[in-house]
This record gives structure tokens, sequence and C-alpha cells, in this order.
């Protein structure tokens, strides 16, 4: 809707980033990483980071001439204005996370919230999301599920948190999507197994799109009898349904 | 993870479509676009749109050469082994949704669970996913999230639901997600309108990645103060956070 947008004012990009080092070609559309090339503006959770992207993605702007500015979650509030300053004077821009989807799971969003109240044009691009990949790649509930981000790291509140969505997974029917820390995907592995109801699903998904992608999926009480998969420093999405 | 896959097996790629008619090399990667070409095997919530995808991806097989069976709402789980037998023994398969990611928010995850089950390798593919693509654009929390899919039709049910939807997203800071039959979706964006407070943001994401993309979003009482979108028969996500 083109209403209350400022005739001169640029559009916000969401430029998805590769879940690794990977080709950017393997991951993200021609026609995304076509927009990419254009921008002579990005803001990133990491300045270097999105450099890397632009060389990996074949920039054809030279790199010292385009202007990357940080958000992460230490950039105040009172920030967001000045980031989308230029945007809002005309020039087209894009959001860069460090992987996967700008504005999910990220520090993103209250930009894009400002943008939508400044009336500039937000269209996000389609790229790799882990959790929608793991999600897919599951076999869990696709009609209904959740993401909780980061659950509590205390034992007795992990594992009170793991019940309680548990019992929310078989009265709804909803899977239940979380990550950690990968230094911790070990730990995490083993309470859910200690935790969860033997008819349980639970689904690990770790290294998506990379050259070390492993999806193993079954119940709790197969998990206990199976050798589990090495999952310490592996990015890892965790999902299970009761 | 190698281990209980039988050496003959094939892999089963998880194939996204587009979200309506447009190239499909604006929203899928050249990788998964040549995965989808080197498939003699798919299995499509409607083979006729598969072959439709299939043409617009530049198709290098014959189609009449490319098996494609038919796995929808009506298909018994009796059915589900037989989809997967040519898999098993040794095939690359692909399953394809009719817009958007498969076994997410479609009839496919019966099959990728069973997948699991037989030991067969599953290897999701990136594509849009406009539940994902409308929660990068919103602007709405995306540290925690949860789709419904559908909610209640009936009035009464409806209003009560959304109720509890916005009490659990004010109580968990949790970006609530839904769809609607598209010739609904004016009706449910009133009674969003007449039905949560003031404070509460809402987004409607319609026709993402399409010519005709609009997503708007501000807060109910700004919804209640300016004209609002056409949504009638636009294919439409809604989001809200309290």
């Amino acid at each position: 809707m083109a209403q209350g947008i400022p005739a001169t004012s640029g559009t916000l990009y969401l430029v998805p980033n590769t879940l690794g080092e990977n080709d950017p070609a393997e991951v993200i559309p021609a026609q995304a990483l076509a927009r990419l090339r254009s921008l002579r503006y990005l803001i990133a959770e990491n300045p270097k980071i999105a450099r890397q992207l632009l060389k990996r993605a074949g920039a054809t702007i030279p790199l010292q001439e385009i202007r990357i500015e940080r958000l992460d979650e230490h950039t105040p509030a009172s920030a967001l204005a000045d980031l989308l300053a230029p945007i809002a004077a005309g020039m087209d821009g894009g959001l860069v996370s460090d992987a996967g989807c700008p504005a999910v799971a990220d520090p993103g969003a209250p930009l894009v919230r400002l943008a939508h109240e400044r009336g500039i044009r937000v269209t996000p691009l389609v790229g790799p999301s882990s959790i929608m990949l793991a999600l897919m790649a599951s076999g869990l509930e696709g009609q209904c599920f959740a993401f909780h981000g980061y659950l509590p790291v205390e034992e007795a509140a992990l594992v009170e948190k793991l019940r309680a969505l548990e019992k929310e997974s078989r009265r709804l029917r909803q899977t239940q999507i979380f990550i950690e820390t990968p230094y911790r995907n070990e730990r995490m592995l083993g309470m859910m197994l200690r935790t969860l109801n033997e008819a349980t699903r639970l689904c690990t998904a770790s290294e998506l799109t990379l050259p070390g992608e492993s999806i193993v999926a079954r119940s709790i009480a197969n998990w206990r009898r199976q050798p589990p998969p090495s999952l310490k420093d592996r990015p890892t999405v965790f999902l299970f349904a009761a």
C-alpha cells in the first residue's frame, strides 16, 4: 500500500544470509542476490559478516563505496531513526543478519517496526531459515507450531519448561521449536531424553544446508535405545511434539 | 547421520514451490531448482501444479518421463509406504507443495515422518515461506512466535480464540500468526479490529513475493483510524503481538 509513503522514500529490503560459509547461490535466490549487489547502504548485525556475504555474492559495487552500519543487541532504540534516515531520504537499504533471515531470532525487528511507523516500504527477500527448514524436515506437525528462542539454562527451570511445553504440545497438537548455545547442545539433548515421555517425537536438525547437515527424528523411546548423533558445537534446531 | 540408512536408499528432497505464478528463479535458489530438474519421481499435493512448476523451472527431463504421485488431505496413511517405495528402492524423490514449503501447513508431514522411520535421508531445500516472510516483514517480536493455521470460523469461538491468543501474546511476548480462507479475510480483519486492544500491533502481509505484495503493520488504534487495505481474495498472513 503506497498510502502514507513519502514519494522520496527508499525501500528497506530484508536480506537473508547463508547459515554457514557455503556459496550463497545454494540457498539464496538469484533475484535476492541481485538485489543485495545493487544496494549501497546496509544495516548489519555484524558489518564484517555482511562484507563477507557481499564478497561471496560477487559484489559489483566496490566494497568501500558501500556504507554499512551496525545494529546489534547493544544498539539503543534511540539510534534506530538515524539508521533509517538514508532510506527515508530516498536511498534503498538492506537489513542483513549474521545467519538466516533478518528480524527473526535476531535484533532487527525494532528497526522494521520503526520503518512501518515512518511509512517506509519493507520488502522481505527469500533465503534460508533454519527454523523453517528444520520444521519441514522433522516430519512433526506443521499446521501448528511455536518457536521459543532459548530455554532457561538453570536445570530445574529447564526441566519445568520442557514439561510445560510437552503438555502444551499435547493439548494444542503443537510442535515446539527452540535453539541452544552450541556448546550446550549435548546437555540439552540429555535433559530432554530424561524429561520427556517415551512416545514424544524429538528431532535434532544440525548444520542445515551445510556439508555436515544431519537430521535425526525419532521417538524418545528410540532416542534412548540408539546412539545419539554428536551435537557439540554444531548449530542445531531442536523440535518435539507429544 | 548415515546410521541405519540402507545403502541402496534414495533421498527425499523437500522442494518448495512459488507463492504464485512468478518466475521460480525469483524465490527459489539456483541449486534447489537444479535439484528439482534432476528428479524423475515427485510426490505432489496436486500433480498438475507440480507439472506447472517443472515447466516454469525449465524442466530438462521430458515431463512424461517424470512419475508424479498425489499426496493430499484425502490420502490414507496406509498409502504412504507405497509412495516412499521408489525412494526406499534407490531413486531420489521430491515432495512438492502447492505453494511454499512442503510439510508446513500442508499434508506432507506424515510422509516425512515415515521416511525417518524407514531410514530414508530427508533433505529440505530453501524456498519461500509466507509465514517466515510475513514474520520478518512485520517488525513484530521475532524471538518467540506461534503459528496456528486457521482459527475457528464461528463468531463466538473466533472472538474467544483471539482474546486467548492476545493474552498469551502478552504473557509470553509471543507473536501470533495465522491464515484465513482468502474470501473471509476482510471479515477476519473486522473481527480483529473489534476484538483486540488498542495497543496491540497487527500486521497483514498479502501476496508476498508477488507483484501485488502489500504489508501493513500498525497498532489497532491506528488500524481503526486509517482506511484498511483491500484483502478480499488475496492470500494473506495475519500476525499480531500485544
